[in-house]
């Protein structure tokens, strides 16, 4: 007994490479090797350097002295330091475009907002064994998809920045265009700087998209220009609002960091605070007992079949559309209420009087918003219902959030159109939090046990799909609705588990949570030195002794 | 229906007093007042007065200043300028002893580790419409409690300090001496001002017992005085332990804020960290497969059966009780696994040697340790399966924590112990992570879903108990264990759900869980102005709307 236990304390040895997420290719040696002191990253032979670029490599140089992350084993290195101080130094590390010299590229953030799939995102980084590193690629978003690698590669022990697997040679690129993250900052309101922390940690993991899920029944809070009423009225309180500077700010904090940010006006549904500015164009506003009419509190919801309110909406999306360069434009479309409809008078008057359905009516209202996005040249964004419960003729190009159930997948692709992963059942970072009406002792969670990074983890986008419909997969993403949520677990609910769909994604499904978990817990570690309060997944013990602490160690 | 709407958005005037845990007694006017603006708070006729009830008095000074709290309304109290402008003033608070003039009292943190309800905490509170207040009490803990009371009267409105509901008048006194909250800094390590930053929320709430669970199999941190090679060789890292000076300091600061600490050295399980300094205490020393010789990694337990093992451990217990003033220790003694010293030679020989059982060698060693705790004036506090499990001889002043069920609760009674409600079907605030061993895909959280609020709020704490053992129940608190949990969720895990179980042992059982929830909500609300990252337990637009989204509204 004794024997084997005093064996088996002996076996933790570093981590390997802690990349996340995984490289397509990645080769590694076993020569140690340091930053030397006066270690900088250059670039080279590109003509007009983008501003963007070169604050992306100040912010690299930046965590390469900050970050100081101890190798995750029982001695945090210590046991090395003779190995570190004897290693090899790199002295530079040179960015390049593959394209030839003198060749002048897009800013990261003309390629971040370019459209879905459009800048090439590869790179390639070779960290020979001492000397200089070649970080090459087509773009400056792929230059800057390689810093945020370059930066895993490196631990600190005492100051000194190594890394115990030199020569590493990585090719890389992306399996999925889409890998987003969803935020609802209606439910409860997030300041900017949260915004912006989470942008930061969504970059260092490669997310591309920020799903703005910004407006809903509770609250309104982005100022759009020509509709400051809606915000003035249907905010929380004047601070709590995100002036045109800070949509500005936002969108290029966030192109800076290679993510496109998709602004989600969800109607005709989840629009109650509307009624505040504009209560012309809002059904059954706050109408009690609010089960009978919305999802949750409080109902209300555009009134649809109103040639007027379908023309204010039109402009309302036209307005914010032209507040977000990106290509897409999420309309929403979830969880409309019919009853609403059926008990509000003027939207029955309306129907009748043109003679529609309330489908109909539906499908005219989404012509209506849709051809705006169309003239804008953007690409409509809906949530599955639009395809799936809904008689409304989408357009071809339109991309579908499937969220209701994974299960659902099959059907949306069936009709012919690309979808992004969103389910409940998978990717809801809320879920499992309990139920929130204020007077259910035993209420559930909407979305039932908490999402673990492992669930998300082992999702296969391809299930329920035929091998043609596989290119209908845009990617993926994990959401943060707000019921329960605010500042205060924003980063705990998030992190790490956002990463798992950012690796799925990224380096495609099949991934093993073995070998994924003590990678992930570098993740957090790293997160934590860079002010991103990522949770942990496990006693600290485990984390520093891989794989310890599965179920069968 | 837009008539029944327009009437329905009237509805929401200002909340009631936002009183947390509920006074027994409590009478309100209708008069809005406000603090004048040199309004002080004086402490009259106590000869030696003591410092931390001066440092009270400044905290609480500070608080009426720095809360800023608006009243949770829609408008956040602006339609009530006028009233608040011309309301009358409140020039001061006058704390004086119910014994009469000239009387020295003890200090607060005297009263905080007397013993258990042996310290009156008591209060009366007189907040008449202008002029001068009264807050009187036996003891400087009852005057810290009613501090707490008073600094929740009040909102901001534009920096006017007011409330709408003057004349005050409040007796008060709790219905159960323990109200606690456990924290387990083994799992994951949280620097001191973490646990410094939740004793401050405790007292906000009156909880009055803080459950360190300091030590378990994964990390030891507490450096204790002749033993401290446990903590050099047992803590995560040289930075992650708690010095003696720390000790004294977490101590001293709870007991300031009227709280006891309970310090917790599990065993004879749960201590296998030990094994890092003392090799030869410790049977099945991370042994694997851990699920054989523990309920999580790493297995490993001190050798009860060895008259070494024995004595070694009741010195440390002698030498860690000494650190700490309170008159209750916890020796643990949850989750003993038999099959360790089943296949630990040593314990063999040791009991084949003594001619005892496991059970005759637990009895001896649980003798010797609590023989010391007697010694030293301490009343021992285990874990329920010292009581329901083993054949253990406990003293008769030994107290219960009831953990695996609140089912368990009368067969402890039966016995006739006192006992602490701290069932995990109730009060563990990290269910509902999911698993947390690595390869675990579909892993379930040890105890099942998240515990909400309500769930904690609306338990009965005489259930399955006859009425002649209603007073065994000491009280009751929730907990918090962290192998998913470090400092980055500990204010989200923690507020305000543990503040339920605080109203539930202070005011007594019975609350409504839909009255409570508008006065909680200004828990998390006063919670986050004071630094305190309580998590909503709704939209914001619910907060602003008592009720407003109950199931039913």
């Amino acid at each position: 007994m004794k024997i084997f236990t005093l064996l088996q304390v002996a076996v933790y040895l570093p981590s390997a490479l802690a990349l996340w997420p995984r490289p397509q290719n990645l080769t590694t040696g076993t020569t140690p090797l340091r930053l030397a002191p006066d270690f900088s990253i250059k670039i080279s032979g590109i003509s007009h350097l983008p501003k963007d670029l070169t604050d992306a490599v100040a912010r690299t140089t930046n965590f390469l002295k900050t970050d100081k992350l101890q190798i995750l084993v029982p001695d945090r290195g210590a046991s090395l330091a003779s190995t570190v101080k004897s290693a090899k130094t790199l002295q530079s590390l040179t960015i390049s475009s593959i394209s030839g010299t003198s060749t002048p590229i897009k800013s990261i953030s003309e390629d971040a907002v370019a459209g879905l799939g459009v800048a090439d995102e590869s790179y390639s980084l070779r960290v020979p064994a001492g000397g200089d590193a070649e970080l090459t690629a087509k773009s400056a978003l792929g230059m800057f998809r390689g810093l945020t690698t370059f930066e895993q590669l490196w631990f600190d022990l005492g100051g000194t920045t190594y890394t115990l697997q030199a020569p590493v040679q990585i090719e890389d690129a992306p399996v999925y265009p889409y890998r987003g993250f969803m935020l609802d900052t209606s439910r409860n309101y997030f300041p900017v700087s949260d915004i912006k922390r989470t942008l930061d940690a969504m970059s260092w993991v490669k997310i591309n998209h920020f799903h703005w899920h910004a407006v809903d029944s509770q609250s309104f809070a982005i100022v759009v220009p020509g509709f400051e009423e809606i915000a003035q009225k249907g905010a929380y309180s004047p601070s709590q609002v995100y002036s045109t500077h800070d949509v500005e700010d936002i969108v290029s904090y966030a192109a800076g960091r290679g993510i496109d940010v998709m602004i989600e006006i969800d109607n005709p549904g989840h629009s109650s605070v509307i009624f505040k500015s504009h209560p012309e164009h809002i059904a059954c506003p706050e109408a009690t007992p609010w089960s009978q009419f919305a999802g949750e509190p409080p109902a209300g919801q555009l009134r649809l079949a109103s040639p007027s309110t379908t023309n204010f909406t039109a402009r309302l999306i036209n307005a914010v559309s032209s507040m977000f360069p990106s290509k897409l434009f999420n309309t929403g479309g979830d969880e409309i209420n019919t009853n609403c409809y059926a008990k509000d008078n003027e939207t029955q008057a309306d129907l009748a009087s043109q003679g529609k359905t309330l489908e109909e009516a539906l499908d005219t209202f989404t012509q209506a918003t849709h051809s705006v996005l169309a003239d804008a040249g953007k690409t409509p964004v809906v949530w599955e219902e639009m395809a799936l419960e809904h008689q409304v003729n989408l357009r071809n190009d339109t991309i579908v959030l499937v969220w209701i159930s994974s299960e659902h997948v099959g059907a949306v692709a069936q009709k012919g159109f690309r979808l992004i992963h969103a389910a409940s059942d998978f990717f809801y970072l809320d879920c499992g939090g309990g139920g929130w009406l204020g007077n259910n002792i035993n209420g559930d969670s909407s979305c039932g046990v908490y999402k673990t990074w492992q669930k998300s983890y082992s999702f296969n986008p391809r299930a329920g799909l035929e091998e043609d419909q596989f290119d209908l997969v845009m990617g993926g993403q994990q959401l943060l609705w707000a019921e329960q949520s605010a500042p205060s677990n924003l980063d705990s609910h998030v992190w790490p588990r956002a990463a798992s769909s950012a690796e799925l994604f990224w380096s495609g499904p099949g991934g093993d949570v073995k070998t994924a978990l003590p990678r992930l817990h570098e993740v957090g570690f790293r997160f934590r030195q860079r002010g991103v309060d990522a949770i942990p997944l496990q006693p600290e013990w485990c984390a520093l002794r891989p794989n310890a602490c599965d179920a069968d160690a």
